[in-house]
């Protein structure tokens, strides 16, 4: 049996996601399906000034923290202002999308989703 | 359907907890099952100075990410140094606990579990 794992966000490698949907991102995974998770991931988003994730929707959720930065979030057809302390449900099926709203500053934050292909 | 939620920590009622096991716990429930959460529920707990979860194991998994303090965490039968940044996965079925190490600030970290009775 697996004993747990403890990580530094510094040293988890990241993917810098840039597409025509996504500007400025970098997910990192802190607890995945390596260290054992099987019911949901734990991860990392760090979007830069003028970053945003995706403006989709799909049938699993997200929870969401905000550590740092200025942002907000669409849901379903609602904008609302993010800052650290902020916790954000995404239930399956809804609309969702993150944006930095900072001109300098990361905006970052913890999302945790169930263990799909697709995330 | 539900839309989502978003929380402010500062505004979400917490439990305290003090019993033989548990020192100086504050339990906030930032996505629940009130939020329509099914799956995993997200918590930030609050471990004052001097304070402790309880040294236990039960069948279900923790994932949490250390927001604030310095802290330590028995995972089996060994003890890691916990600050900011850290993530821990605490796989089901391993004894763990939670302390606080410092002497004035508090220890603060999110975690979550599956939507279970217990937790």
């Amino acid at each position: 049996m697996k004993k747990g794992s403890v990580k530094e966000r510094r040293t988890i490698k990241g993917e810098r996601i840039e597409t025509e949907a996504v500007k400025g991102v970098l997910k990192q995974v802190l607890i995945g399906r390596e260290d054992g998770a099987e019911n949901y991931i734990m991860r990392l988003l760090t979007v830069s000034p003028g970053g945003h994730s995706p403006r989709h929707q799909h049938p699993w959720e997200h929870e969401v923290f905000i550590l740092n930065g200025e942002g907000k979030c669409l849901l379903d057809n609602e904008w609302h202002e993010l800052s650290k302390g902020n916790a954000v449900f995404v239930p399956r099926g809804v609309l969702h999308q993150f944006v930095n709203s900072s001109k300098n500053e990361d905006f970052e934050f913890i999302c945790v989703i169930p263990n799909v292909e697709e995330n």
